[in-house]
């Protein structure tokens, strides 16, 4: 038989065709290496469900290549999934940056999972995972510690991006490394995987220094509110500035909501959040400060239900909002989230308060790049190989477009979906067989599957039928009246009878002699309501009879 | 006993707080007069229902007072609630423009309910109703005959707004009255009800005429292409433009989609829209055309999922979307909406269209009113006391703002919300007693009420687990395993075993001699179940414990 040869792969796990749930693997004879590891929050469509994962049946069989996991930044839809991975893999490797690291090690700590081998990373630094030499290559992002990789491995280097923006006057000081970004275009990049999030907006994301200067100038026109700052906890560069607003202008800051306080403790830890002495107070205690000399900064900024801000909104938590407060909203909704957030608003209009938010262009700036990042990116990455990813389909088509404007060949460029496995030479792309991929739902400690999914989607939007009916074998009859038990569905007498008399119908209809009739009873019994309520009520609850012989 | 002076009340039953399913009611001694009364479409909160329509339980309580119906204009969220009030209201008189009421018509006999007095005006018209004095106003809006009121009442005049933008050079040459409006004011307005919907938007709404242009352009740039343009059915104006654009071109036209088939028919026999005799062609003969020859204006705009253009993205229509098509997304997504919309338009990717939607300014724009033309209404009407309507309370809440600005003494306004009852005089607003409203689900042809869907919830949200246990009551024991069925939660055998095993232990402690016993043990079943799942599966199912006793 003929050994197989090596060849290059690319298997997309997670974010191609969607947002959310990012994971790619690269893959080398006996060497796999994953980028990041991310999850999705549920919506509609998966009622119940706590977290999406993705399906990690691929790895699983290739458990014994796993080389290493690195993560490229610290956000949910990079990191959510490891725990649920991790668990069976805790003798993997992972690397990130120190705050990634922090945030994974809490999320672990968190589930109760032993924490893996985790090697903190710094800019400009290469790994050696298996056959692949990984550098870091530090980029602006919404959360500190961003990295886009360059991967060297045997058929040449593959450039992933990673979540970006190019801030030119980041918060931290952390710059994007664009110099050592065009040094490596120009040794020659075989493969750009490009992020697509930001690629419908044209012109450049702006920089986070401006909602500094927003807030600053909202604080300081307001000296007589309290002031309220709903943000993301992650978002530290936007809590420095908070802070370093506040001091300037005499302001404690008190921290609301599990993650926040959670995250700034972390942060001042690492060192990437930096406050006076004096500056911070414990929200149990801010009855002691007078309130126009008090910010208080929380969660809740995507009106997610058991958040602080949404507590605040429904008279529920320790902090009480009324009309002095003026409470800015510093972010915006995340696509589906639309509602809540503005359920949160009026809530607190209702209460008095003054709330800003939306329409005041810099009170919050993305952290993904618009169509002129992507192009200075493109361009110095000069790939000659180009496979948009972190994008639903329209993203990754107009991102592919982009790219072939800029000068890839089209031939040269690929759209992959969940499941793709990409062969990568000098000489092409080339699709191979898909691998098993999709999503894994999470609900409580338990996994979710499909049909089940199901069966809660028609039990949610029809309710349920239970036709209760006992058999006497011996007798072959009836020995009890049917009942009739709705859920999420109402009857009347009326219906209740007219089912009680379609079972009693099929019941005499069918030679019920022996048990191996029941099931051919049931589910002609449950034909036979399904037909009445869908033609006279107009209604499919789930009918689910149930059959007790005696 | 004194004789109840009589007083003026406005009663607000809808679109005050929400987005749609407006209704207001004016009320004078016997005298009620209903302004709209529109439908709202369910969302995440309402899983199964088909529509929402307000709690009728005011009216219904002062039936033998209502004089009659005005309806602003045709939109679902002002007629939709129509056929669940005219089912037991056939003797009230409905008045509306030519258009509306057509739509109002089709409405009712698609639901087989019998026609009530239709009674068509004209702007300019006035109409006796009751004690109230009736006048229509033509204004703009993104459908046809669409009205203010100015309502003249023995406490002074009230204006209602409606939904309306301010079209300089509207396409049907249908002006809105600014001169007769002014004149209102100048003679003087007791009470504005002013419409809220875009007041977040700073400026002024583009006029329909820009999408004209905007259209004509790309239509012309793709000579070689098929053109498909997605957009609202009832907007007329937009589709009469692509009907005049295509003609000037050469191209035929086909409608595709059941509503967008009815309104262009009913649109021409109102003379509302023309066309060539050449122009339309059937959608079954598009195969008789060359594809660059043809434009396609269909439904599913908002990715309905039984829409034509959703149908077409699955390739489940006889219209097949391939290479050739050039689709136009000619209206933004409805919030909420979003998720659907962007799902078409990816699968129309990857059908090999191309796809222009959102990003283009002019692809479509609103027929609401924003932050310079409302000033421009409330200088023009400039009321005495002004309520603001149609808007989340955070509209609302800035339209009284706004108003306030405008010179209204700020005692002059208030804010309502669905169920307000608000008395007029030229003295003061006075709330007076809410009275009963809210909504009413509609599933199938039968109400759904709010203990239904909250079962729904729970059920869509953890499933449900079924446990059945036979008794003997003459032998005090159980006469048969107990069983237990689960719908939408898997269960392994050791759970279930567990379940078994709580169910007979729970038992065991009943002393169950007796059917009275019998809901104490079903109880008793439910809540230790309910602790088993919650303790050691963070999971909520709804157990449902069925006796059967022998």
């Amino acid at each position: 038989m003929a050994r197989k040869k090596k060849q290059l792969k690319v298997v997309f796990l997670g974010g191609v065709g969607e947002i959310g749930k990012n994971m790619t693997a690269l893959e080398y004879g006996d060497n796999i290496l994953i980028i990041d590891c991310g999850c999705t929050f549920p919506t509609v469509d998966t009622p119940g469900v706590d977290v999406i994962v993705p399906d990690f049946s691929y790895l699983e069989d290739n458990y014994d290549k796993i080389r290493g996991i690195v993560i490229t930044h610290g956000h949910e839809d990079h990191i959510g999934g490891l725990p649920y991975l991790l668990d069976d893999c805790r003798q993997i490797p992972v690397y990130g940056s120190s705050l990634t690291l922090a945030l994974v090690k809490h999320k672990l700590k968190e589930k109760g999972i032993s924490i893996p081998k985790l090697n903190v990373v710094k800019g400009g630094e290469v790994r050696k995972v298996g056959c692949f030499d990984v550098e870091f290559i530090s980029v602006t992002h919404s959360i500190s510690g961003a990295f886009a990789l360059s991967i060297t491995t045997p058929e040449g280097v593959v450039f992933h991006t990673g979540d970006y923006k190019i801030d030119y006057t980041p918060i931290s000081g952390e710059h994007i490394n664009l110099s050592r970004i065009a040094e490596i275009g120009n040794k020659g990049v075989r493969l750009m995987l490009g992020e697509s999030t930001n690629i419908e907006k044209q012109g450049s994301t702006i920089s986070e220094t401006k909602v500094g200067e927003t807030l600053d100038k909202i604080i300081r026109n307001n000296t007589d509110k309290r002031i309220i700052i709903a943000t993301f906890a992650s978002n530290i560069n936007r809590i420095q500035q908070i802070i370093s607003i506040c001091e300037n202008l005499g302001r404690r800051v008190a921290f609301n909501g599990r993650s926040m306080k959670n995250i700034s403790v972390m942060a001042k830890e690492l060192k990437l959040l930096s406050a006076g002495e004096q500056t911070i107070v414990d929200i149990d205690k801010i009855g002691e400060i007078e309130p126009h000399k008090l910010c208080i900064i929380t969660t809740g900024s995507q009106g997610e239900p058991m958040s602080a801000l949404t507590r605040m909104c429904n008279g529920e938590d320790k902090v009480v909002v009324g009309d002095n407060d003026l409470i800015i909203i510093s972010s915006s909704p995340i696509p589906g989230n639309e509602k809540a957030v503005y359920n949160v608003i009026n809530n607190l209009y209702r209460r008095g308060a003054k709330v800003l938010y939306g329409s005041l262009e810099a009170l919050h700036v993305s952290g993904h790049a618009c169509q002129e990042e992507i192009k200075l990116m493109t361009t110095l990455v000069k790939p000659q190989f180009f496979i948009p990813v972190h994008g639903e389909y329209r993203h990754m088509q107009q991102n592919r477009e982009l790219a072939i404007s800029l000068g890839v060949n089209p031939k040269n460029t690929m759209i992959a979906e969940i499941g793709s496995c990409i062969a990568v030479s000098k000489k092409g792309l080339t699709r191979l067989d898909n691998v098993v991929a999709g999503n894994t739902y999470v609900d409580g400690l338990a996994g979710v599957d499909a049909s089940i999914l199901k069966d809660r989607h028609q039990l949610s939007k029809e309710g349920l039928v239970i036709v209760l009916v006992s058999v006497s074998v011996q007798d072959k009859s009836m020995c009890a009246p049917v009942e009739v038990i709705a859920r999420g569905i109402s009857l009347d007498e009326e219906q209740t009878d007219y089912i009680k008399s379609i079972v009693e119908k099929v019941f005499d209809d069918t030679n019920y002699n022996k048990p191996e009739v029941r099931e051919e009873f049931k589910s002609n019994v449950r034909k036979k309501i399904n037909r009445y309520f869908n033609n006279k009520l107009r209604q499919k609850p789930m009918v689910l009879p149930i059959v007790m012989e005696k």
